[in-house]
This record gives C-alpha cells, structure tokens and sequence, in this order.
C-alpha cells in the first residue's frame, strides 16, 4: 500500500509552479519544482483553494520549528519544501490499482504523513506518530502548487453540494472534529462546553458541537470581533475575560452548582490553561486543541481538586474528515463565513500572511485561489 | 440521615485524652477533651490503631495549611484539633436507628467529611467536596483520641481474618485503591503500569495493581529502602530515575515500541510529573495520586505528541474501602510489611513524626497504639 509522504517526482517533465518555505520570513513562489510521478495506490490532485494555517504563520514568523531541516524521517525532505496543507482539488491523474475515483471529481486530501510502525501508529493513533508530519508542512509537496500526488487513503470526494473554497475549510474542521470526539461528548446526556478562544479552531469547535446538538456553548474570547464570529457561528454565550471571570460566568451559565461539562482549550496561554482546568465540573474534562512552544506554570491541583480530566489532542484522522464531510453534505456545519479572504498565490505574504499576523481579528481563513495563480 | 463530620459532645462527661493538633511544630496531648455524644444514626468507636500520615507531618512542619484557622464549613471546628485520620478501632457504642453493628465489633473508620450539597458532591465525588475534609484534620475528632464518633455510612466492618493493626492501613490502600479504580484497568487486558515513587501512597498502589492481577509493574525510585520495599511488596521492575532513564527503561521493559499504559504519579515533583507524561504510550493515562504545594512548570505537549490522557485523584469513596477490605479478606493484598513501627501517643512526636521526617526511607508506616497509650 502507498504510504502517505513517500512520493517519486520527474525531473525530466515540465516544472511546475509552488510557493516554499526556506526559512523565517523567506517565502518564495519559483516555477523549476519537479513534479510528482502518480504511482501505484497514489492520486495526483490539481489543488483548487489552500487556507493558510497558524502553523504557517508560526513558521514564517520563527520557524523553522515544524518544518524539517534535516531530512524528515517520512519524506526525506528538508527546507525548502512547498507549503500548504489545508487544501481542496480536482483529480488529475489516477494511479495503479486505485478504484473510487474519476478524472475531474472534487475531492480534499488529509495531509496527514506517518511511519507506520512507531507506537503510535501501533495503536492506531497515526495522527501522533513519532516520526509523523504533514504533506505542505514537512516535504512530500504540498497544496500551494500545480499538482500534489497522494495515497488513495488521503483523498476523500468532496460532496456534491460543497463548494471547493469550503473543501478547504475540512481540514480545520477535522481538528475540531478530532477534539470533540476525543472528548466524553457521545456519552453525555446534555453536555455543557466551554471553548476557550475564538479563532479558527475555535469557531470550528463551536460549529461542531452545534452540529452535534450541544445545547449550550459558551466562548470566550477577549477581542471584539472574534466574539462576533463566534456569535455568528451558533455560540449560546460569549463571555470577555478581560472583563469578566470566566470560571464564575460559565458556573453561572450552567445553573451555578456545577461548571461546564467539558472545556475545550482553543487559546493555549497560562491563563486559559488555568481556567480552562477550574472551570470545568467535577469529574469533567478538558480538552486541549492548542499548541505551546514552551512550559508553562501549571498546578495539578487544579485538577485533583475536582477530580478533572486533561487530554491532549493532536491533528485528527481519516473518520474525523469524514465526519465533516458528512455534516457539510448534510448542512449540519456551514463554514463558508470563515472564509475572509481570498488571494493569488502571488501575493501570500503581502495579502495573506500580513493581515493574518497583523489584523488577525478581522480574519478567520484567507484562502489561496491555485488555479488563478497559474 | 447523620452527615459526616457534625457530631455533638458532652461537656459533662469524664473528660477524654486525645492528640491534638495546635499549629506549626505544635502538638500536645491533653487529657481534658469533652466526649463526643452518639447521635441517631451515628456509633461511636474506640481507635485501636492510628497511621501517621504524610498530610499530618506537612502540618505539622509547615501548617496549618489543610487544617482549618478559621472555622471549617462542616465541622464548625478550627485548630486546635484531634489528629489522626488513618484508623481502626472496634464499636464502643450504637445511636439510633443504626443497624448491622453490635458492641465490640472491630471496624475501620472512613473520615471524609463532605457537605452534601456543593457541584462536586451533587455528581456522587464527595470525596472532591468543594467544602470537605477529613475527621482528624478538619475537626469532629480523630483517631488519635478515646473515643470518636461517626455517622454509620462511615464505619466499615473489618473482615473476621484481619487485625486491627492492618486495619489502620485501610485508609492509604482505599487512596490507592480509588486511583486504581479511576484508571482504564478494567477496561485493558494486560495493561502495563508504572508506579512514580516509593513512599506509602505508591507502595500502596503497588499492591493494589497486583491484587488486580496486573503483570508488569515498573516502580521509579531514588531511595535504596524504598526500592527494596517495592520489591518486597511484588514491583516487577525497579528503576532508579538518579542513575536511569525512567521513559526509555519503562519503553524497554514494555517492549521497545511503546511505553506504560497507565502511569501512577505518586512522587509529585516536576521531575516525576514530565517522567510520567513523556513515559506514557501513545493515548495512555497518566494518575496523578501526588499532592502540590505550588505550581510547577508544564508543558501540554508532552500529553500532545502521545494524545495521552492526565487524571487527577483526590481520596477515596466508601466503595474504595468496600474494594480494600474485600482484597484483605481475599489475601490478595497482605499490606502487613508496611508497618514499621508501633508507638504510644504520648511518643508521637519523639519516635513517629520524627523518624517519619528523618528517616524517611526506613519508614512506611508508624502506628499509634492507643489503647497502649491510655
């Protein structure tokens, strides 16, 4: 079976255009990357719309952090890699022994690239592989380019009544999805949530658990504009914390004897780390979507003092894209509203990076048009 | 109902002897301490033997830190107060309305004290009451008097084959034992577990796993005695963390690919704290039995990268003592070892809270004789 992040290119084809990432603040469009070969197992997708991630920003800002310099034990690649991970496309080729799919159909690509065989991926937990990357973050090729080959098991078809530029919202849906299957949620009656942060994973949590049927959803989040996109996007409660305190507002939303079921912790800072963990009920659970670059001052009592939970969740699966899949083609989450931008690939740090770092509260998801970058 | 922790006295009684509790480095015993009165609903039982506890000798160097300076929200009772929270003793007398008790029958006391009405005691964690505390520590008496009063929920018989010396040791195993209890042992075949630490706490989860039947059990300790005593007590493995790898021994003792299932964190230090979290296999637990003074730093990822869960327990339910009581009956647990020294009250200080603090490797646990000590 192909494996995901193993791919063979032809230096003998015609180049091919791509943006890549070769160090802090150094992004360059070049038109000599060799393409990808589609061989056995493998399809090769034409990327249509490319969402611009956090750990992009990250990278370009400080990296590189994720992004291999060293050959990547998966793709054995270093930087310069192309970049773009979130992403939507057309089938272009469609190698040996692949069956399901035709020239033309609309599909998204799970990024996700692992090794198969450390212990992670023994239990079946891929998405925390020891040696484990992304396809547009760690080598393999990635969506800001002509043309990306991928296994079959990463290709999942766009559902027919879902637009392309949405497609490339799954991939931080499926994060959310993750996050909230991770969490108790399928055994609670009428589960309380609590998310911290109003960004992009934010809102998708917030949408997901919507579309689960969560009952009450409150968000907190410190600027203005983020409040209201959480608003938009189904939360029942907003709370400021730069005003308010957090723990005893949502005690107080959810009746006051007993905090929220289940926190999901979209902010990752010391401060929503502590709320986070003495918001939460006795005996609930936090979940943690968000990322550290460092150690933080943290106290176990926090938990102990009500017997919580704290779980940590990274990436997401193959089922969790195919949850998303299956609420867009219900219409159970419409994200399109994340989409705040769209831009030529041409133009990604200027129209793209710049007014994520430095507006970030006007924008949820600016996207990359490929095929107008062409 | 009786609810733990209010109990009423009899001023014109004989007065009684008891060791109480006045503040930093400052016990006394005092033989003019008013008789507790048996309520309905209530016995009132005569200790046998006391365990001194790590909780006391925190008090007693650096307290009052658990016990109340102000008057506690159950026990209406402030500092000076009767210790010892770690008891068995046999039934002295019966209130009204009790029933399955008769004079003389040798029992073990629960202490917890709880209010009944708070998030954490209405979801049945009592044992995490936002107001709670334990007879012997917060007021409403202690083991280490004449005479204590309970509310009957709270007195458990002890099995016809064990001694009431043992008995006092069923307070540290049902702390072990609700740990155990709140871990996914029973949901895993053949988990593999390491226990961080060797003081009483994770002796005592030592030998709960193996009354469970658990097949690997890897114990880190510094300290040689303690060492030997987990072995004494049926560890496995023992892994000195000052001269070994705990993560990579405990990765090698499971086989290479992954690390423990389940990880007991009864150390309680940073050290032991990034141990367990990085030790743990891919979407493993890690319990954290320890308590902390102070916050320490943290970092999430170390739960991320392995989608590991981190579970926080504080005490014990009356099922964690129905659980130990069973296990001594059965003889799957023969805690007996861990007494290593018998004192008279009258000696506490001298010859138990000093060598506990001094030598503490020699020590699992001192016990106060009381009928020795009257």
């Amino acid at each position: 079976m192909a494996v995901p992040g193993q791919i063979a290119s032809d230096s003998s084809a015609k180049p091919m255009r791509a943006a890549r990432f070769y160090g802090k603040e150094d992004i360059q469009i070049k038109d000599d990357i060799s393409r990808p070969v589609c061989g056995e197992g493998q399809v090769k997708v034409e990327p249509a719309f490319v969402g611009i991630c956090g750990t992009d920003l990250h990278e370009y800002l400080g990296g590189p952090n994720f992004s291999p310099t060293e050959p990547h034990p998966v793709t054995k690649e270093k930087i310069p890699i192309t970049i773009g991970h979130e992403f939507s496309g057309t089938v272009k080729e469609i190698g040996k022994n692949v069956s399901g799919f035709k020239i033309g159909d609309q599909v998204v690509v799970q990024p996700t690239v692992y090794c198969a065989s450390c212990g992670a991926c023994k239990v079946g937990a891929e998405n925390a592989c020891a040696a484990g990357g992304f396809v547009g973050l760690s080598g393999a090729g990635g969506g800001m380019s002509e043309e990306v080959v991928m296994p079959q098991i990463s290709v999942l078809p766009l559902p027919s009544n879902v637009n392309l530029d949405v497609g490339a919202l799954v991939e931080p849906l499926a994060v959310a999805w993750h996050a909230v299957d991770a969490s108790p949620i399928a055994d609670m009656k009428e589960p309380k949530c609590l998310v911290m942060g109003g960004g992009p994973i934010g809102l998708a949590v917030i949408q997901v658990l919507l579309a689960r049927g969560t009952k009450v959803v409150i968000c907190s989040e410190v600027a203005k504009k983020r409040q209201d996109f959480a608003k938009d996007f189904g939360a029942h409660y907003i709370v400021d914390p730069s005003s308010e305190d957090v723990v005893q507002r949502s005690l107080d939303i959810c009746g006051g004897v007993n905090g929220p079921d289940i926190v999901f912790d979209c902010a990752g800072v010391p401060a929503s780390v502590k709320a986070s963990c003495t918001a939460v009920r006795s005996r609930g659970t936090v979940i943690n979507v968000a990322i550290f670059e460092k150690e933080i001052p943290f106290n176990p009592m926090w938990l102990t003092f009500r017997e919580a939970t704290y779980k940590s969740v990274l990436g997401y699966q193959r089922k969790d894209y195919e949850g998303v899949l299956d609420a867009l083609s219900k219409g159970t989450i419409k994200p399109a509203g994340m989409i705040t931008g769209k831009i030529k690939m041409q133009d990604l740090v200027k129209e793209g990076y710049m007014p994520l770092i430095n507006e970030k509260d006007k924008h949820v998801k600016i996207l990359v048009d490929i095929q107008a970058s062409m």
